[in-house]
């Protein structure tokens, strides 16, 4: 699928670290240590909502989300898998995928808008990220 | 699509006013007056994470997802239309489709856990969700 140029909103890009492109996606790594959670970025310049792209670059968004979605789970071991597009704050097009476990710091609500986010140590994150990378398909 | 014997939970029927169903998923219409809110269960009966779904399914239910949003958009003229996967409370699957404006009671933060549910006049939550069942595909 060809990706066009593309810009990462500099909050999306603030909040966390680049774990792989995808096809379409590209994958980041939400800097929270109460959760592991990634964000799926559709690499197309100008997208705000899912059902407003294209039906193939919908279809291979959730391709994307799944594998991302299936693999937190596989590895972190999570109750539940929590899946998101919200863009109240953040307009770009972003998909959070997130793992939830029973009794975690916003069990059982939400994980957006909750005070209390726990930085990584800087090079944890980074091993983190190339670490869920090595589990992403290529 | 086949769809399998499928039971509601309780708690969603609870909340919610039937829409309509759509090839694969039920559409209901919360019961919350804040906030024009569209629930799609998949009629797949013991169904927990989208990803876990048959490729046909996942596309399915997104392809409807994507069809009520967008529906729910062109009706409410809401500034951005939020989709939820959660499932932390209530594990049967089910995708939140909402409407949301700047200023919304949860504004910009998710509905998801928000005190303060102001119910619908029962004759006009059922007439709310006759005029959106007209508006969704057959």
């Amino acid at each position: 699928m060809p990706v066009s140029d593309f810009t990462l909103d500099h909050r999306l890009q603030g909040d966390t670290a680049f774990v792989k492109d995808l096809g379409l996606c590209r994958v980041l790594l939400m800097d929270d240590a109460r959760f592991p959670w990634l964000i799926l970025v559709p690499r197309i310049e100008g997208a705000v909502e899912w059902f407003a792209l294209s039906p193939a670059e919908q279809a291979q968004t959730l391709s994307e989300v799944s594998a991302s979605a299936a693999m937190l789970k596989r590895v972190t071991g999570a109750d539940k898998i929590n899946i998101g597009a919200l863009g109240n704050v953040v307009p770009q097009l972003h998909i959070h995928v997130v793992a939830r476990r029973v009794g975690d710091a916003a069990w059982p609500g939400p994980v957006w808008g909750v005070a209390g986010r726990t930085l990584h140590d800087r090079k944890e994150l980074a091993n983190l990220a190339t670490a869920l990378a090595q589990e992403l398909p290529d």
